[in-house]
């Protein structure tokens, strides 16, 4: 790979304007009649179309032949390094990474909820998870040096890489349980980290294009909590790395990029190489993922339930039962009516939240990313549900998408933090707020 | 009354440049903390903080005078007439007429709202319901004599109406089967009809000050079904209508204003005094009275419920349970995160809906119209369910105004149109997109 | 009146042979298809028939004349007089003292069912609450004194009471709030105590026949918490008593039962007249009045649900909307579908815990009877729901019971503690029992 | 195999006293705590024990080595062939056919129970679906013939048969629209019928011992709709069988007994060996497969919901996040108040419906069966969801079975006809008891 004169991620552009973002967002239909062009920024118009294009017509179209060339995890199918080159070629490359497209995060939820429409789209594109918050994490915190070994390299698809976050041991839906160590070792005159812990739920890890683990763990040495929670970057072919396993969810084992069990044994890295801004940096690196992140996650499980709502609706009208089609009777009705306005729901909060990040940034918008974060996967899965009870059989067996999309929205439920946690955060800043209204310190209630 | 020189429905102002709108409306922030000054177009800016100031400062603190005030359907508690005159004086008057103010439904949605927090606002801004829909009416279709005589003192707010639809003998859910009469019979050489029927849910029509009918029913001499229903205007002390009872919504009568059972026995009017439009017009009036009025009645709902939650975090914060405020329990946790998702999801789609209206008008927005009818009262009934719950016996009687709420949105659910109906249109719709998307002629499948 | 030789509630039958309680029980019909006799024990077979043909032929009929005769709580109209008459002449009569009839717990719960479906029927047979707790209460902690001023008339239905435990001030939910004071006053020589507090929903205190209150309070000089939470028998007419108001539930004052807030000023009583069993026994009295009756309230819900079940499913049979009638329509028979299953659900489980009462008492059965108490509800409010919505506008008003249906059965959400509590009480007893399954000591976790 | 003197199926007992039935029922605990032995007929009870026994102690702790010996379709694992011939010696084996045993339905009902807390329990005691089904079948309509060659052996356990109903290109919900052909042929002297279609979900299809299926098709020469559908017994050898492929259920392809597509080209059986019953008997035969079947089927799940909750449960007061135990959070609590009353009430209906086939068979207890086919996976499902999100990511994987219980519970919404199917059935029961009720000729309306 041969980097650009300035490397990918300076290429700044001028500030995009908000208020033009504004002005559009409106515009966007409801989910099952398309995306209206005039709800995005002018810049992100063409690359919306162009998006919008190839997804349509070569990621869809390219994912049965994705399946019977799927042979575990040894390797990444042709035709998906091939929508890649092209996907690269046609400049809808890296669109998650705002900035350099001069759109927002509105704009990129938008193209989200198109990507979420093909199961190819965002690898495609090179706007996967985890690569994505990684690429974020690196280009935010990573040193000189870790970014043209690893954000280069990222950013131009060659590479890939996991995020070693969730423990077995431990509840990791509080981040403070993380119990992996960092022990401070010199070797050899250099500075450095013995690491020790294991993880799960790596996901892209057994990607054979897998090179780089970000790291969350604990230094040992240090005695003040505030300096504990630290993220190192660790070369994933690291003498003492080892996968344990593929989980499946469900049934599925997510092939070429799964979930991994990792173990590490006494890896040690340098300091200079390995460590992501300072130590005790942990929850504040951890946390950065998270804001967009969360509105790429929902936008992309609504694109999928809207495939899902047309393909019910399609079936519906095509199959007969009890001599007239399904959708002539009230109970399919029922259900089209309660997924459009599950699906219109889902949509509108989470563009919503994209639209305050833009304003107001991801941590004041906090509450509304906990609040998406768990009422998003729910109005999801009812339409899934819905849409497999539709196909019969057939929405149970791999003849469908639907099996599979089920089990992939239903981790959105437990990912990133359980329903659970995004409630009490939600409850809390709800809390806040009326106590500010009445006039009572916070400090003394909550 | 004295009217000015020019009628006050004929003050149409310049086009409001509906760019404007569609620039402001994301800024509208999620519920619970308030409408951001910014969502809404510049004319209405003005409007919406007198009003915003009015329901807070006098609105809200009148409710207790009003309702000790009360007695039965003969007077109406001075404090609201007060409240009226103070509405006019601050120009925040018929602000559902939004032609006249140059503003946009999105505009009123967002008023709506406010309104929905007082019992007494849209009274007290002659906003109320159904006076709106039929001075619309009467604005769209009425004779320059019919306006004179009942358009120009509703609009002054001297005057109340009712609209005379719903009939205790057939299902009015479906429309066609109303069945009042309405008689060709030329008396004194005039042109009329006699009227025979009895309507009931006449809400308004035992208000003193109520004046005028807006009558449906078919003109039985007409074999053509297109001429059948039709709308007249009938002045309600006319001999023959009988005011027969007031129903009550679970334990309330909703007195001052009530809901009639009405009979009309033989009540002759004149031809060009009463028809409204043409005969057989009767459903094309009927639905234009629909389109931003369920803006308004959604929007009203929305402020209520989020009055709703706004007490029961409250009541959360300040009363201990089990040795800690109820606030730091789980499951009031759980409720309040709920309560959010459900307020801001009732909100986001109704707003989108009602800029849908400005842009592309109520017809072709119909599918969504039809879809906020059955999902927002749902989501406003969990909110105020909840509240009356965190309340416990103060929530179920008359030391809130919690029971009331769940008995007024409760009537949302059927009240035009039952949530089936509505759930019946909306299928329809994604069928009819459905079949153009799959290439097949509609007619061969609907 | 004149009692007995032998005072009613001695007539103490031989214990009833319980293995005929459980041979019989699985033959009780599935809820809508009425309850087969051999679901009873023999000597509740012929009260049972006389209960089901009273209340089908006489109270049934018989609630539309009360209805126009009430005024208020001024009196009790005539013909609920007479049909305790004949109640007491049919010797259906206090039914609920199962031991005064030889039969069950389950017995009582199948007839509870049946009262259910008529408002008058709990009344007319002297099964009403709060009198028959308040009974329970005299029969098991009365001195002969008590029960001879008391529980005679109370047995004989002249007289009638109120239980005064929740308080307007605190969260009654936890029953350690009550703060009503008794103060040790000794006057003329004679001990008693002086009663200091407000109290509300005291559910028929406005009975123009009511002459004793129950009450729940704390003796303010015990320093120990065991002494504390004492019960008191107080006269309603004792100096310093006041009704305040009556409390309206929905928009329902329950005229002429009503609940009350009363007002207790430095009211005195002896101690020998109105101590209940002895100082600090609260707690213990107001748990034994639980058990059964909330086999009772649940019960009569579910006879009630079944009576809102059988209107709706008849008005769906004899209603067309669009062309057919609204039986044909699928999503009219998804609901009767739902509603079946919640019927049956619902009476199956308030049965079992029925008998278990009967086989292991009502302590040991406390889970089970926690989870009827937040079960039942649910399921009966989602039937009476999908009744009212089924009747259009008639749904809402006084033209059905169902409006009232609804309103009384969200009240058992709350009255006698609400779901959070019951909730919490059975995740207790269910996390013992697996502690105790895993081998773990219950002290260490819960 | 050696038969014994009389054929197994011939050992009719002494017909089981109902009464004894219905005196136990009552006595079955809620389900987290267990079954108690005198809720059983005494014939059933040492069954029952040594069943619960067996599964305890022998079944759940050979899952683990079952998982790992599995080789796809190739082989069964040889620690399920030891469980078989031990369930044989213990002489808990073909359970299902209650008559042979002398017990009831009920009684099995609650062994099904106990069976569905192990996945391998039913293999284990030869009471396996759709094996159950299909020796119901043989032993009822098969002749003597059919009975020695196949239903000896499949009540051996040496051999196992599958159910070929449902066909991939039409709504199978309507058992009328089944196309398989089976085409009149005589073949050197003997008449038989050519089989062509394409059937799938034919569980069992593709375990190694399969060797015979039982088929639905319609005789194509028959012009009478009553003789058109027709059930054939054919050998899975025969010329013309091919297995198609193996379908999943989520992701998981339920190895070694598999769902499979099987395609029928062809294949020549003489009537003799083939018919069942007669012509046209098909729908008959089919529905006689489904009454108690579906007992055994709810009550598996409800054993399964039960293992769900135990472990959530236990997994609730071992974990701690935020500082303290899951389980003394309240959002856990009302978990498991939830899931207690999901359980108790799919189990309460399900006995109560077993023992109404015991006592007026299936085809009068039609509408119950219907009613408990979709409302107890709806409960058992959301107690599995529930314990999956308590699981985190655990939940998700191989390394609890919750995952492959959720995915096993969703095929029964739609296995057997689907929710929408049964909840019409429920629909037009009710229907027919309220007009009949009302008086009014079914006819007329339905």
């Amino acid at each position: 790979m041969i980097l650009n004169e300035r490397p990918p991620w300076e290429v700044h552009s001028s500030k995009v304007e908000l208020k033009m973002s504004h002005s559009q967002i409106i515009k966007s239909e409801s989910a099952s009649s398309g995306t209206m062009i005039d709800a995005l920024t002018p810049p992100a118009r063409p690359l919306f179309q162009k998006l919008t294009t190839f997804i349509d017509a070569e990621c869809r179209p390219a994912e049965e032949e994705f399946e019977e060339k799927l042979d575990g995890f040894k390797i990444i199918p042709e035709v998906l390094l091939a929508l890649q080159r092209r996907a690269k070629e046609l400049g809808i490359w890296n669109l998650f990474m705002t900035h350099l497209h001069n759109i927002t995060v509105h704009d990129y939820g938008l193209m989200s909820e198109q990507m979420g429409t093909s199961f190819l789209a965002a690898y495609a594109t090179n706007c996967a998870a985890p690569d994505t918050g990684n690429m974020e994490v690196l280009h935010d915190f990573g040193t000189a040096l870790q970014k043209e070994r690893f954000l280069g390299p990222l950013m131009d698809g060659g590479m890939r890489s996991a995020f070693l976050m969730t423990e077995p041991d431990v509840a990791s839906s509080d981040a403070r349980n993380v119990c992996t160590e960092f022990k401070k070792e010199t070797r050899s005159g250099v500075e450095g980290y013995v690491v020790s812990g294991r993880k799960w739920w790596s996901t892209g890890a057994e990607d054979p294009r897998c090179e780089v683990f970000v790291v969350m763990g604990r230094v040992v040495e240090n005695s003040v909590m505030s300096k504990h929670h630290t993220m190192l970057v660790v070369p994933s072919k690291s003498p003492g790395v080892t996968i344990v396993r593929s989980l499946t969810v469900f049934g599925y084992d997510d092939a070429p990029f799964g979930h991994a069990e990792v173990s590490l044994d006494d890896v040690w890295v340098s300091k200079e190489d390995s460590l992501l801004g300072e130590e005790g940096a942990g929850f504040k690196i951890a946390q950065s993922r998270l804001g967009p992140g969360r509105i790429h996650h929902c936008m992309r499980a609504i694109g999928l339930a809207r495939r899902c709502f047309d393909v019910m609706v399609e079936r519906m009208l095509t199959r007969k039962v009890f001599g007239k089609e399904m959708a002539r009777h009230g109970m399919s009705q029922e259900k089209i009516a309660d997924c459009k306005s599950d699906l219109d729901c889902a949509r509108a909060i989470t563009l919503l939240c994209a639209d305050k990040i833009d304003r107001i940034g991801a941590k004041a918008a906090r509450g509304d990313i906990s609040m998406i974060k768990y009422a998003v996967p729910d109005f999801v899965l009812r339409i899934v549900d819905k849409a497999m009870q539709v196909h019969g059989g057939m929405g149970m067996c791999e003849d469908t998408m639907l099996p599979r999309a089920y089990s992939y929205v239903r981790t959105l439920r437990i990912a990133d933090g359980p329903d659970e946690v995004h409630k009490m955060v939600v409850a809390r800043e709800e809390c806040k707020a009326a106590l500010k209204r009445m006039g009572i310190a916070v400090g003394s209630k909550l």
